[in-house]
């Protein structure tokens, strides 16, 4: 200890965080306990918030107030709209002067937010923040919340351009699945929740790409209500939460479930509302894929599964911004500084294990480019680009 | 499990939170290696970004800019108007910009903060929510803030009128206390730092009590450069450590470092900037110590040490807000909301312990204010009002 230091106190404690994860069908019928709950009955004179995402008010405000008044709990439903362009501070704020409104307290009376998984991000953001953070209860509506933001800790918002700038880890205190919500989301984005699968199920799970593989079209042809939804979807939060549980906090920054997140967040932002977010991280996905197969790790045989499986699903296969080189290093040195100074890349060496890799260079995005290329215009039928190089 | 459940994960994870709180002289001078210890050497294009309280800069900057010089640290210095008045979302997102602009990475670069405890507060709460929370070291230069922002994991904003509505808990990785920082602060500032001192004594250290009425004004006048400053400064660093250690995240909302925060956050609010903090808190523990004298809890004897103690340092002994019954409701009302539904009003039974009351009649209220006006006439130094009363 220098001469000048008189005293040091260390201080150390620990956070214990517990959380629920349910997946159910027919939150909203009566008998469904999942979400009364999470209601506190015992304070009358407030009443329960509930924050749902503008667009499915058609589809879910009637069942919603229902659920509640079968209970005889009195609701506040705030609507607001969603979509990537309303993720950010001014939403958040929207959602805190509701909370101030409805009187929420530190820990009894958790709002509940139902939608997309912007709303929920905003709306957890929001619930961790106020009054330094209020348990929350979330019910995701799209199949990119359902099987990536379930077991999440994360929230966020949007801040000058950059994805997810300003947010915290906050996970709610229950969130509960139902795949029946499914039924009114658009195509698009049932195809773009297969892009999260896609990416889980290369990174660590054979069996869960065998059956994308096989049922994809056929599961988003039907909403997820055919076989094998509920092991495609329960397969998909497992691989996460098992993930998730040991480093909530991202403590660690080598994270495989980074896999498809290198390349894709400034290219997403830049072009909103183009691409959704799973597409843009299954393009990602498949990129990487090249990149360990111009290396060598990946057998073309995989690639080729990759695409075609993506092609099938509806999954766009490219992206103008995945050919500008500079494009894609700004995105590394990006990716770096969020993941504190190392790159940390996680890269598929056979479909279900990963690995990280440090460098790209700027001879390999070229080739890798010049694949994606060809792989993109043969639809991932076959691929003669590849058979040339290796 | 209702037969609609199929399935549930319960996920438990653990933060493991350390930082570390040092009491220093000469913080600024080059052979003091507290705040280099901080700074990321190794990335040599990134600056260090500083972040001190405009107010400071005639005195620190050209002293902060040598330290880092002399170490061949590059830095970029952001000044922020401090007072309650700029306690808001704006001034966060401008310290944001900051962040992204010097290239602030999620772990190894930490900013560091350098003024009184608006600006600390402010700047520990961007940190907490850039990037998902990043870390950050902090330099209190308000007596207050070295004495009772040190050791705490509080951050915040106040929002649309309310004391720091907004905020998270999210300690700095290091504190560095000096308290020859407070040579420039204003006689007003020094005397506020006294009341979050009175607060501690009352509370749980009788000894600290002592101390501050045999030698507040003579350290006060002097700065805090006579003795016993280091043994009052750790003393009350150390009371507020033993108690924040075990409830960091405030899961437990019975806290006796309450005292003094039940009525005075609303008085403080709607007044901002005519009462200082440590002021409407020290009013606040004069107004207890009378309710838990009508009770019969406390002697008189010691709530004329109280009252002597807090007009002989220069603390104001009341303020017309509160004698405004309704207003005090409201504020118990507030403080209900934000303990969960619970007053837990910490009460002080003998100088140096305290208890928690849930309940405060109007009646009492009436009584508390009567007794309040008769020992603030008197200024402390006999108390006809009392010796009236029992
Ligand atoms: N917190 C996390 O861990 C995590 C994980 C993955 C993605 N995200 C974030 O999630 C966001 C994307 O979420 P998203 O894909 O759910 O998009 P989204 O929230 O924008 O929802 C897509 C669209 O479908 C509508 N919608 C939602 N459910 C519907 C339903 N059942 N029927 C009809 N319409 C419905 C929405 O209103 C919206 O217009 C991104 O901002 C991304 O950063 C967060
Ligand atoms: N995080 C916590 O645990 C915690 C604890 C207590 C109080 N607080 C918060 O702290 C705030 C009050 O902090 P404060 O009393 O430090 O007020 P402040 O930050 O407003 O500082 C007081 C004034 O003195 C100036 N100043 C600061 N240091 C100086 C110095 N050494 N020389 C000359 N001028 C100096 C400041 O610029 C400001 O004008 C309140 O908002 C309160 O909510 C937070």
């Amino acid at each position: 200890m220098s001469p000048a230091i008189q005293n040091t106190l260390d201080i150390e404690a620990e956070l214990q965080v517990k959380y629920h994860v349910a997946i159910t069908r027919d939150v909203f019928s009566p008998d469904n306990p999942l979400l009364l709950e999470t209601v506190d009955r015992s304070a009358s004179s407030a009443k329960q918030l509930v924050i749902l995402d503008a667009a499915l008010s058609a589809f879910l405000l009637d069942r919603v107030k229902a659920y509640f008044a079968a209970h005889d709990v009195a609701v506040e439903v705030i609507e607001v709209d969603s979509g990537e362009v309303n993720k950010n501070l001014d939403t958040c704020l929207a959602i805190v002067d509701a909370l101030e409104r409805s009187g929420a307290r530190r820990q009894s009376n958790p709002p509940i937010a139902i939608g997309g998984n912007v709303l929920i991000d905003v709306a957890g953001f929001s619930a961790s923040i106020y009054r330094r953070g209020i348990p929350w209860v979330r019910v995701p509506t799209t199949l990119l919340g359902m099987i990536d933001g379930s077991v999440s800790a994360k929230t966020a918002v949007n801040h000058q351009g950059n994805r997810n700038r300003l947010g915290t880890f906050h996970p709610a205190m229950r969130t509960v699945v139902d795949t029946g919500l499914l039924a009114s989301l658009p195509r698009r984005h049932l195809v773009n929740g297969c892009g999260e699968i896609l990416k889980m199920a290369m990174i660590k799970d054979s069996r869960l790409f065998s059956l994308l593989e096989e049922h994809g079209p056929d599961l988003v042809a039907s909403h997820f209500r055919t076989e094998p939804a509920e092991e495609v979807v329960t397969r998909a939060i497992d691989g996460m939460q098992s993930e998730l549980r040991q480093n909530l906090w991202e403590k660690d920054l080598r994270r495989i479930v980074d896999y498809g997140h290198t390349f894709s967040p400034p290219i997403e932002m830049a072009v909103v509302p183009e691409l959704l977010h799973g597409e843009a991280v299954a393009i990602d996905c498949l990129f990487t894929a090249l990149l360990s197969y111009v290396r060598g790790w990946l057998g073309g045989t995989d690639v080729q599964r990759v695409a075609r499986t993506m092609h099938r699903v509806g999954l766009p296969l490219d992206h103008p911004l995945f050919y500008d080189i500079d494009m894609l290093e700004r995105a590394m040195e990006e990716a770096r500084l969020h993941r504190d100074g190392s790159l940390n890349l996680p890269v598929v060496q056979e479909i279900g294990s990963c690995t990280f890799t440090q460098e790209v260079t700027r001879d390999e995005l070229h080739q890798v480019t010049a694949l994606l290329k060809a792989v993109a215009q043969s639809a991932g039928e076959d691929l003669p680009a590849l058979a040339l190089q290796h």
